[in-house]
């Protein structure tokens, strides 16, 4: 049995991991911590962060905001622990881009390099050898994954945009009391946030090699990413090509289903780590649906997924 | 005091006709009738279908099922009453897109001459002059409000797909019971549906003329759509005069609301009769995001500032 | 037409009551002021709290946490200006009960003696005649309507308890973000709270006359108390003496409708003054159940419903 | 690995019992049917009922409707196969009662003699040697396990009622749309529903050996019952004394939690095989809480505590 910590453990983040991990049978969570201002660490069943301990463990899970992970990660990766950093400090390989788009400087500059960005079925064998994994942003797994393959393939036609109409659940939206997250705001509400803007279109264009237009909006709902992807497909190839692409690239994934008929719902893939993918013709263009459980495959999912590989586990366990 | 009859009055637009009417001040809804197999009238509180019965009012609803609309329209209309049909019957003008796009041969086809689309905004001359206005559907009225000036302005290119990605209540889907709007189908659940194939799409098209790329979804809520719609603008042109356009065009319209700043959400709508509107960029595109209660701007109200103008009442009466 | 001031304008009864008085005839809000800290003011589209401004209006309603009503009732009173008090400031007669039941002192314990507690129905004579009604509470007003008249007229057993086990929605907790009211939190989840020490117990037992045994529940809903009460008759006494009981004591009141056969739901109430009561048999016992929407007949609608009688209009003057 | 089969695999309790078998080390499903009329079973992916198949399993669920379930479960008892009946139909031991309550004579008034009220925690050794189990139904495993040990200890004072207020999540109403469970009728409401006449009220009367005043509700969520039910202790016994009482009866027990403080949330409970029980005194009488998750305790999962105690597996298997 191994062992290791979650930093960050009183998020949603950090919660759907441990829960994850009690059904893992080679691995177990054996150090909780939190640096979370506000937070009484006794309270809530964890300790207070304590870098020392990260050496007790054989690898580290930060659940952590965005800039607070890059100090933690330091001291990981300097007593060998390989880590996997669910927030976005190594996600971007260039820092001046990280600055535009978080705010602030980067914190830990000179460990960029050695990040690997996780979409586990597109980094599998990087992952494997990886001692910093950037765990992949929740939307851009959701749109990721069904362009990563067409666009490998020359099925994105390279003159029309590609838009990601993606809606989001509110564990989105992180644990933290807000407006933005009362039930008043959001139960039977439904509104798009960030146009243009939001932190995770650099991200996915930095993956995919082009910029996408990107539309988050928020839904009533707790859990769950339901992109809604237009691409138009070069002269000649249909709906019935793209499909076929993404079926022959993921055939053998756990993880990845594209479906033959119908389109994908949350509830097929919440408290899985599952992403169903479709695609249908709709006019000129092709409409490609994908759903995954942003907390699972978006979040904690994923990032099991990678750790497993990186401590020479079943890539699968504790995820099925 | 003018009086009207509801044919159709069990439905979820029925039944907000007649909370409507309740506030209005010189119409009321004398005579509520159904014809629905399966409804024991009297228990509704409702009188079973007598076509005799129009000639006793002012004007005539029919929130009645496509299909079962143009029996009664005839009738009403041959008692001289002007009629404002919520169904699908007249909306196209062409029969055999009608037979093509649900199903059955026209049932009233000699009528379809007669028919004004009802878009209140762009139709108010005509409608005060009909006999007989098709309501328009939910999802094309939030998708045609803001892009009919942009068209008539020259400001969508005409070599781009425009793109209505739009997200619906279950209201939408009707009152009759079934798995698709049973409680645990919907709740915390969300997903695309009729892709490619949904029939407000030859409805818009009609009106728009041209051809939209209609992705309908379906939330969990009760009511509102939500429309998020990606506009290509030609060379030169960006979001801020896409927004001027629409300011202008709607600067005197009680009912549609053209935002500065921020996004519509769909509890800023419900309830209402407006629609609100914003636009904003996203790299080469628009962004523009329009939001309505579908039973009231997209059934129930609209219908009613249709009647308003037929019958020579103030167009706001009932709805402010 | 007739003007008043709203203190407290951007919480949740505020917002409702401005609503409200947005379709009243002969009463409209001129002054829309908030205290609260942390609140911008103009951000909401209202004033920072000016006393001087009182003296403007016909008269005053209170929207305030509890505390913070006492100062501004009191200027209110000095310009002799009538309030309507939707705090608990002034529910409590007992200046020592107050602070048991709120932690704090009383404030302003010499204006208690003026203070009517404005169940409108029960409290109408007094109400009209009053400077300052204390507005009951939510969950006060779903048990008082149905049990009052029952005590009255002898038909509750002395030597049994009577049981109110209420259920509210979120809004009941009002609109400041915490874990409590956090989408996350209540969305498919439901909670018994408070019980034996809710702070509307206390004010039961002094309307009633005898302690309730209460217990609060939190409901995934945005609006609305349902309350599910036991009582035992006296011997030879059923449930169709209670209900007859209510009809008799109820027929004439608009707000408060008895039924003659099925249960109130949320949804019959929702968005109105209406409180819905229906009474049945169970073992030795009735069982009562009693619905209001908490914003309206809990909060604005009876504060309008007290204020129009203060300021002699129409008493469902905005509330049909 | 043994082997069972599902009777009535397309309902909630059917599937939930396939969801719970998938992670199950000694117990698979290979037989699911389905006798639901209208249900094409090829579609659902189940074979159509056939009783024949019966004796290829080690054991048999019934999770079809009462009244169906009989005739199964005498073919079952032929082939000499363990039976656990999720339906209503062996839970009454009086036929008479059971007609009276369900409204059809008993179709297998001899078989119920062998049948064992499986509430898992009070009937462990009979269940371990009956041929036929009776699951008990979702409300009365909330109500009886915490009132079944206060009962034996004498702790519920026997002059005064027993009350259980009930609060249900949509699932318990089965997977058939109908009015009741229409997205509209459920969302944002909420009702007391069969007060005084609902049929698990005689089930926990037999169980627990006097009457209960039981009245259900229908909560806007899913999955989850919270009963909050309200006893008289005899004089100088408090909430203290039930609280240990029920401490020191479910101390070993892995599926029954008394909390020390706090009252239970349906969230605590979803998706797991637990009871989470309260005690809190208010005024005079000792206040109840409990909750299950109505699919898993309340049914499939209890059905399956009890399988994997008639084929000698471990009785947690599967549920942890």
């Amino acid at each position: 049995m191994k062992t290791c910590a979650i930093v960050g453990a009183t998020g949603y983040t950090g919660q759907e991991l441990i829960a994850l991990l009690q059904r893992h049978r080679a691995l177990r969570a054996s150090v909780l911590m939190t640096a979370r201002p506000g937070v009484q660490p006794e309270q809530e069943g964890v300790d207070a962060l304590d870098l020392g301990r990260l050496a007790d463990v054989d690898g580290v899970f930060l659940c952590t905001p965005h800039g607070a992970a890059s100090r933690v990660a330091r001291a990981a990766l300097e007593a060998q622990r390989p880590v996997v950093d669910l927030s976005a400090d190594f996600r971007l390989r260039d820092p001046a881009l990280f600055a535009a788009t978080y705010g602030d400087e980067h914190a830990a500059p000179d460990l960029l390099g050695d990040a690997v960005y996780g979409l586990t079925e597109h980094a599998r064998a990087h992952v494997q050898a990886a001692s910093l994994v950037a765990n992949p942003g929740c939307y851009p797994t959701s749109i990721l994954l069904p362009l990563l393959p067409l666009a490998t393939a020359g099925l994105l036609a390279e003159t029309a945009p590609v838009i990601a109409d993606s809606k989001s659940g509110v564990s989105g939206a992180g644990k933290a009391p807000s407006e933005r997250t009362h039930f008043g705001s959001v139960h039977e509400n439904f509104l798009a946030y960030g146009i243009g803007r939001h932190r995770h279109a650099p991200e996915i264009a930095q993956e995919l090699g082009r910029a996408v237009v990107f539309t988050p909006h928020l839904l009533p709902v707790f859990r769950g990413i339901l992109s809604t992807i237009y691409v138009q497909p070069p002269a000649g190839v249909g709906a019935d090509d793209l499909r076929a692409c993404l079926w022959d690239r993921y055939r053998a994934e756990p993880f990845v289903q594209v479906m033959d008929a119908g389109t994908p719902e949350l509830r097929d893939v919440r408290g899985t780590n599952l992403c169903k993918i479709a695609v249908d013709a709709s006019g000129p263009l092709c409409v490609i649906t994908s759903a995954i459980d942003n907390l699972v495959k978006g979040a904690a999912g994923q990032a099991l997924q990678n750790m497993n590989l990186m401590l020479g586990l079943e890539e699968t366990e504790g995820l099925l």
